[in-house]
């Protein structure tokens, strides 16, 4: 072949409901219009960008720039803003009229999507689970996974392939951990947390000292853990090292993006958003609402107060009070910086 | 033992072909001189750098500051471009002279490379194939991998240990999966294409919305995949977020480096080159042959002309022309950027 | 459950050594000061922050910041640094005077760590061993661990949970390999070396020339290694390129932290530290003794001096002199860079 086809990919495995365009605006609550003729009862296909849909695509248009493109667009439905305007041309297709696109967004991609296809309730033969380990009932133990010494597993909870829950560990109920997923000695992960392929919860904190000889380092033993509070969800290859003493915590509803690193002893309060690739040094404190942009970093010993705003590649060296907004490396407030930064382009820095 | 030692470290595990300085010599078209008495039949042992080269070691002289370090090195025969002048001194050895040192290096390294070492074709009795997977004759399935329901693996294609390929995922023919690697629901690879160990393709993409009770946030479902097109790399550890709906895309030929984040949606066109640690913000469009320095950071939503080039650890915020050159956090064009560096030096910033 | 409980996570799994007051005491050499009627055979339950300590735990105090909030603490004992002076209130639990609070806090650490689980010695039936791998006495291999044609595991190293480790390889004396690490084929592991789960040792480097056909980009063979000498740690997820001839080095008694990204053909030197997320770029030198922060990146080609210390998130694209420190992207010296900033908040920039 060339390359891939690109046709199937936004077809759901398995239906999961009625997609056609009058389910799906009885789903969102919209309003329907029509052009002459149409019929209702036309099953959508998939969901696609105003560019990029096909005559039997539903699209959705937020914003008026939107609005434009789906004159040309040959879509079969379009879920609309109340407040973008249309033209005749615009509305040559069932438009579904609702408040906000975005929103009524999430109730279609769920009805559109496949059912998660998790390993089979049960524990596969080639999972290895110590005798004094305890996997509650329903829950879905995939190949390869192992499970340590007085570790536990709640009910519905997946583990999937070669996900490796060291001695000790508690992990809560309807959770899902993507494959080869470590959970190290202890740590503890309650209700309906996501883990993402590759994440590493409980490595060692890099913590040393210098060593007796003087010529080189030694290792600071790490006997704390790390509690994951329920809701939790962390992308792939993301990392949480373990409590010097103590815990390092992520609260409830926190969201952290692939890559990204928390150090030992860290709190994380909740409904936290870090984005992509995103650092926090030892012993920090995020308080709740707390949003980090990517690839942003955040040295240790410090606090960052409730619903802070830290943007994309920021370096926050000290701590910022509730609410407030930054930008830049040393990061400052995010109005200054951008008054310096037009400064600087306009030749009056 | 005190620490490892170095000795063996280039010597290739078997030979591939005659590695005698007349036959590299004939392998890249080059003008062989030699000394008087010098036995062109020799055997090369060792390919170094010139500093390294010992006296069965051939080395590559590419710049006249190196052949100076040739005048006092051992090395058995030196690689030398066209455009670099020796001394008598260092013409003490054989002299490979070619039109372009870097370029012949590639055609000898091929030669000393060991045979790459995969899984033997066949299916390990460890592994996991579902009945409704479709393996191609030739693929070598190592240990302890998994294929999930419909999903399909091409002709001579590797999976090494513990590969997860999760329920419908289609991978083309020639591709080596090194271990570890993850391929979610629905994805679909070309042909020849690298993952190196721990890549994460088809991750949830990071996207929330506010709750519905307004004290937290909601996942909103991907129910898109990836695409990655033919001779695709991808390095360490690397994440490709699945698209909302539809695909996000990686296009052919493009080389991502270790520890990269790539957001769900984002669309990158063919020939890119993408250094290690670099982010990719959602729905951002990267068109061919863009350059990406290591740690630079790119938004969302934004568009990257063909052949722009993102110096290392920039902080891309808008859309670029093609043929664009920046720097800086936020990036600016990479002249004005050096201009406004210099003055800062030198205290009339 | 509501959110999962903290209380026992201090606790160590198994006790290692008379946790009395008394002993803790004669552990580390301190003068023990205790109030009347105080039962220094009391045993220490947890370890804890002074804001955290409860009455059974014993807490640490090296700056007269700390000594304030123990006045309220309900902490049993505190060690305490000989320079900080504390008010009777203060007093009112067993003092453990010492030099150093720091330094006596790793001793007691290592009293509490429970003591690491590591798989028995032997092979786990799951694992495959090639016949002609080399297993030393007292090694641990785990389940679906992999060992391939003619590398060798030292005694009493442990690999953990599905380690890949290919053909060749040879890994050193009293290792631990966490969960999931892969070494390419060839790399050479040191004694005492710990690898964090996840860790890619041995991956191709990023190197590609324009290919033939002008068209796109070939990729460049990289048949040299990577050398781990003794005593060296690197963290969760982080990756280390091959050598494109020659090794890649990582010095004696080097620390990596977790998704650091170190490209082909780098000399780190001994007792290095580098910090979360960092970046080396190819062929660069990093000398003994180097510090380098979070985030921060370096760029190839260049060598970094003994000693010297490069800030969190800086760029350093030009070697650097022993000793020096710097910060900024591009960096510059500290001192430099911490005046300019100065300047610049204060409008004089």
């Amino acid at each position: 072949m060339a390359n891939p086809a690109e046709g199937q990919s936004t077809v759901g495995a398995a239906a999961s409901g009625d997609r056609s365009v009058a389910a799906l605006a009885a789903l969102v609550g919209a309003t329907l219009e029509v052009p002459d003729g149409f019929d209702t009862s036309t099953t959508v296909e998939s969901l696609e960008t105003v560019e990029r849909a096909g005559n039997r695509s539903l699209t959705f248009v937020g914003a008026a720039k939107y609005a434009r493109l789906l004159e040309r667009s040959p879509a079969l439905a379009a879920v609309v803003s109340a407040d973008v305007p249309l033209t005749e041309a615009a509305r040559a297709r069932a438009i579904l009229r609702v408040k906000s696109a975005d929103h009524a967004m999430i109730a279609i991609l769920e009805r559109f999507a496949a059912p998660e296809l998790l390993p089979e309730p049960g524990i596969d033969p080639s999972a290895r689970i110590h005798p004094t380990a305890v996997i509650a009932p329903g829950a879905r133990i995939g190949p390869c996974v192992t499970v340590g010494a007085g570790a536990s597993i709640g009910a519905r909870t997946a583990l999937l392939d070669g996900v490796a829950v060291y001695q000790g560990a508690r992990i809560g109920e309807d959770c899902v951990l993507h494959a080869h997923v470590v959970v190290r000695e202890r740590c503890v992960i309650g209700n309906r947390v996501i883990l993402a392929s590759g994440v590493a919860i409980g490595t060692d904190g890099f913590g040393y000292r210098p060593s007796p000889d003087g010529r080189g380092i030694a290792k600071v033993p790490h006997i704390g853990n790390v509690l994951i509070e329920d809701d939790v969800e962390i992308g792939a290859n993301s990392c949480v090292d373990r409590g010097k003493f103590g815990a390092t915590r992520i609260g409830a509803g926190t969201k952290i993006d692939n890559l990204c690193q928390i150090g030992h002893n860290v709190r994380i309060g909740a409904h936290c958003v870090l984005a992509g690739q995103v650092g926090v040094a030892g012993s920090s404190v995020l308080e709740d609402y707390v949003v980090v942009g990517g690839q942003a970093g955040i040295a240790g010993h410090i606090t960052i107060g409730r619903g802070a705003r830290i943007g994309a590649q920021s370096g926050v060296a000290k701590s910022l009070a509730p609410g407030a907004e930054v930008l830049g490396s040393p990061a400052v407030d995010a109005r200054e910086f951008r008054r310096f930064f037009a400064a600087q382009k306009s030749g009056r820095g």
